[in-house]
């Protein structure tokens, strides 16, 4: 395996809310996301998610905590069971690099038209 | 929890072969380490090791592998039982961000004088 360049992967697709897999460790998945606007309401009971941001701003909003705010550079860990909303701001398209398990849905158990049931590899 | 700056996280260390767990998730942790020079060949019997970038240039031999090189964006993943030495080029401190099992040993079963057995939070 090569090295992985990020700024490559990110170069290889345009869909946004729809994670890639660019790489897989002890049972998780890495995965480049493209995102812009704001997404579902949803929780993942079993598994941890932490979002790093490449490029952009990432709002992630809460129900029981106050809203994150992510930067370049920053990364945030929301823990399972945790109902959470990721947001961006006007029209700024924000590049995501994600960490979870394999097995983990991308809307929990909510249905959105624009939920991914089979994720991409890169 | 609040967001996790890698860069405010790297100025509140300076010794280097000495991983600083910043975030925890899904039995894994993620680990900030600057290093300089060359390491001990080691190998995790049962732990994939994944490897990114953050400043300068991190290179890791392999025995069964050529030599892969990292810049700033790029990660790799290290499979588990997989012998691996990282290092860096002359007197460049490279930046790391690590992830990989909490369990994970820092040398594996070998012992080396920068092996750490408890690793810090920041």
């Amino acid at each position: 395996m090569p090295a992985i360049n990020l700024l490559d992967k990110f170069s290889r697709f345009s869909d946004q809310w729809s994670p890639k897999v660019i790489a897989e460790l002890n049972g998780q998945a890495v995965k480049l996301a493209k995102v812009q606007g704001t997404f579902v309401w949803h929780d993942h009971a079993e598994e941890d998610e932490l979002f790093f941001v490449v490029r952009g701003t990432l709002l992630i909003d809460f129900e029981d905590r106050e809203t994150v705010r992510l930067e370049p550079g920053e990364l945030y860990v929301v823990p399972r069971g945790v109902r959470h909303c990721p947001r961006t701001e006007g029209e700024e398209e924000v590049w995501l690099m994600l960490l979870e398990p394999i097995s983990t849905k991308h809307t929990g158990e909510v249905e959105d038209a624009r939920t991914v049931r089979t994720y991409d590899r890169l």
